[in-house]
């Protein structure tokens, strides 16, 4: 196993993908252990006297800390507003917490506070508590923020557990264009030799995924699609659910400058990150229901059936272009470090 | 002001001194005002859906990351837990998010991982969601760890808010030795001349907080004194409640050990961080029992009335060993950095 053999964190053990999984199984997975932690869920989901909320966090080391739609502080706030709302949860407050390079400039700082101040309102969520840790020149890179938060479940949580039964031939739905955010990352990092037109999607997904959930109570399934992209998001849906997935390529809504981007640097948008995409399934009967409530909410309004559930339980498969079908499974590490 | 003539971030605008202060306030404090974060407590106090919830964060970049008496890992858990308890709650989960430079050996993660399970079942709190970023090497310094944590107040706060009245007579509590964390760090950073025989004295203190509060609903002030040590809690708890604060050097329990190291660098212990200790004020007629239930848990067999509320509102004064008085005022920062 390449975790064990050298014994050293490496970069793609952060990337949340196979080899991420290996470091939380060895070394987090058995120590930490609870009933609610070994659900592995976005947000923890756990009953304080009574009242089930849902509590999730997130480090955000993303590079560079300013990309075309958003920066590292708009980030944090839509990550973790968003893992509560997938979870069910009506994201209600956050907690911030900064670790500060020595040197980094008011002038930034004061861009990125008034960003999630921004973000947070946009989302209707107040930031309610914080920390600020300065360390050493050379010890950190910039800024790194924390966010975590937490909010009530909002009902019985309309199908969203990991108890619950994805079937075959219900719909997979995404709420619109995929890889924006990856791509975006990687045009600000590089000297590229075209204009790329693509902007990060980062955005606040719990008012479009309210409107989902109050349009049915039948979500079966409902997670964001952060670092690792759709695909793993899709090959995690598959194995914790051991339901067979049928992608179709050509329902995948991927953005032409996206498609030129992964060609010339050679990555399948599948895996390309997102921060404003959430992945859900539905029974067929809701899927035009669901569907049209997406479309009216300006995060929807390109949602799309991408695929769906089959008899082959654990397997994923794309149905290319072309009509062939070939396997997707989840890559050990993540085509791009340092994304979110 | 210091903070805006050079615009850039200074170590000790992270070390929880004035110039935190001033940061929190320049930067953060208006954009994201709220009325439960603009209480500036340790937690949040929360109404999720009629349940009244404590919530908290802490990043830790402590340096070195292990050392006498505890690691970082082990620091993380306390420090939250003890956020929790100082605000009137029963800690009950906490989140956990690691920022890991790549090559970091997987052996000093188990071990980290190792001392936060243990510290997590002393305190009787479940770790019940995570998060893992890696970083490039020397894009952070070896690892930092957030954690964040909720759990219910666990009846009317026992008077430990800030609306309650620090009343003249109240008399000052602490658990036991001070300084021992601060010292214990910078013995393990400097090459000392001689065997600094001082162990940090990072502990989960809500057990001994839960005794207390059964003993008395009498608190009229509660907090651990961490970062900035017990001399800025008795600044901060002057200047929140407007209360004039006479503290009696003779009282203060210091270890020879701390006293030495503190001449010996120049460091008042009265301004050294701690990790397992809790000040609170009290009614003079409920003292001794306090007192009495404090000794019987381990942590707080030194326990010790260490001064008294007096009528010079807002003023902190010190009667020193020889009988004199001298002022005391918070440090403009820490006297040494990353120490939490």
């Amino acid at each position: 196993m390449v975790t064990m053999e050298n014994k050293k964190v490496l970069l793609n053990h952060g990337s949340g993908g196979r080899l991420t999984h290996q470091l939380i199984d060895s070394i987090f997975g058995s120590r930490f252990s609870n009933p609610v932690l070994d659900q592995r869920t976005d947000s923890a989901v756990i009953d304080v006297s009574g009242q089930k909320v849902a509590f999730t966090t997130d480090s955000f080391v993303v590079n560079p800390i300013f990309f075309p739609g958003g920066n590292i502080g708009k980030l944090a706030v839509c990550g973790t507003v968003n893992d509560l709302a997938v979870s069910g949860a009506t994201p209600q407050a956050l907690s911030v917490s900064f670790i500060i390079e020595e040197g980094f400039s008011f002038d930034e700082l004061e861009k990125i506070a008034e960003s999630m101040a921004l973000t947070a309102k946009e989302a209707g969520v107040s930031i309610v508590t914080g920390d600020t840790k300065v360390v050493n020149r050379g010890m950190a890179d910039k800024i790194f923020i924390n966010t975590s938060g937490i909010g009530p479940i909002r009902q019985e949580r309309a199908g969203i557990g990991p108890g619950e039964k994805v079937k075959e031939g219900d719909v997979v739905i995404v709420n619109g264009f995929i890889g924006d955010h990856g791509m975006a990352i990687l045009a600000a990092r590089e000297e590229l030799p075209f204009s790329a037109d693509v902007k990060s999607d980062c955005a606040p997904l719990n008012h479009l995924i309210a409107d989902i959930l109050d349009t049915t109570d039948q979500v079966t399934f409902m997670r964001d699609a952060t670092r690792g992209g759709l695909g793993t998001v899709i090959c995690e849906l598959a194995e914790s659910r051991n339901a067979g997935i049928l992608i179709e390529e050509k329902a995948l809504p991927v953005r032409n400058a996206v498609k030129s981007m992964s060609d010339m640097f050679g990555f399948d948008p599948l895996f390309i990150a997102n921060e404003g995409k959430v992945v859900l399934t539905v029974r067929e009967k809701d899927s035009e229901r669901v569907l049209g409530a997406m479309r009216k909410n300006p995060l929807g309004t390109d949602a799309a059936v991408i695929g769906r559930v089959t008899a082959d339980k654990g397997i994923v498969e794309m149905k290319t272009m072309i009509g062939g079908r070939r396997i997707i499974s989840m890559p050990a590490g993540d085509q791009l470090p340092r994304i979110c």
